[in-house]
C-alpha cells in the first residue's frame, strides 16, 4: 500500500482528438458546457464535469504531446487521473518502489493543480496522472 | 441537453489487459484491493474503487470481447462508463437524437447494474458505457 499519501478519488478521464466536433458535441450534449477550457501546448483542454469527477477532452490545435499522441495512437482515451492527498510525498513513495515516471517532480496543472504523469509501463501500458488540488481545496467542486 | 435523464457521476473507467501483473499490482498497490470481482464471458472483471468511482480492470482468461479488444488495440484504456438516473430514458432520448448505439435496450451489468454501450463514433471513437444502479442505489457506495 502507498506510504503516506493516498488516492482520494478519480479525478479525470481524458480523451484526445484532432478536430472532431462529434466528441466535444456530444459529451457536452450529456454532461453540460465544460467548467473550466485551458489552452496548452498545442492544444485546448476542457472539463466537463461528472459528479465529483470531470470528462477532459484534449483537442490538439498545434504541435506538442496530443498531436504526438493522435499520430501515434489516433484518437480515444488518453489517460486517466487519480487526486491525491500528497503529491510530493507520493513521488518520494513511487521512485522507491521503483515505480517509472514521466514527472520525477510535481509540476503545474489545470485550474491550478500539481500533477504528475506515471510512465505507462507503470500500470500495464495506462498513461496515469496523480493531481493535487491547490491549497484551500478544489476550486470547482468546493 | 438531455431529455428525462441525467448523468449523476463518472462510475468507471476500465483498462484492458492479458495477462499482465503489473497493471493490477499497480492498481491495487494505489488503490486497495478489489472491491468486487466478477467473471465475464472471456474475462475477469475487477473493481478497483477510487472515491466515489472505480478503476475497472478486464482482464482477458479466454475468447470474447476483451481479447478480441486486445488483439485489435493492445492494452490500456478501453471505455468511460457514466452513471445516469434512468437508463432506459437515455437509450429513448439518444436513439430519437440519432446517436449511434451498441446496446438498443439496457442489458444486465456487473454489480447489479443496468448498463448499455454507445457507439464509439458517437463519442469521436471512445467507447463510452452508461450505468445505472440497481433498485435501492449503489450497493458499494450507499
Amino acid at each position: 500500500m502507498t506510504d503516506g499519501w493516498r488516492v482520494l478519488s478519480l479525478h479525470h478521464v481524458a480523451v484526445a482528438h484532432g478536430d472532431e466536433p462529434t466528441c466535444e458535441d456530444f459529451f457536452a450534449s450529456v454532461l453540460g458546457s465544460p467548467a473550466h477550457t485551458e489552452e496548452g501546448p498545442g492544444f485546448v483542454e476542457r472539463m466537463y464535469p461528472a459528479g465529483a469527477a470531470f470528462l477532459q477532452t484534449l483537442e490538439a490545435n498545434g504541435d506538442g504531446v496530443i498531436r504526438r499522441s493522435l499520430d501515434k495512437r489516433g484518437p480515444g482515451l488518453h489517460h486517466v487521473a487519480f487526486r491525491v492527498d500528497a503529491l510530493d510525498a507520493a513521488l518520494i513513495d513511487l521512485r522507491e518502489r521503483g515505480v517509472p515516471l514521466i514527472d520525477e517532480v510535481a509540476r503545474p496543472g489545470g485550474m491550478g493543480t500539481s500533477v504528475a504523469f506515471l510512465h505507462p509501463s507503470a500500470a500495464g501500458g495506462v498513461l496515469v496522472e496523480l493531481v493535487q488540488d491547490p491549497e484551500g481545496g478544489d476550486p470547482t467542486h468546493g
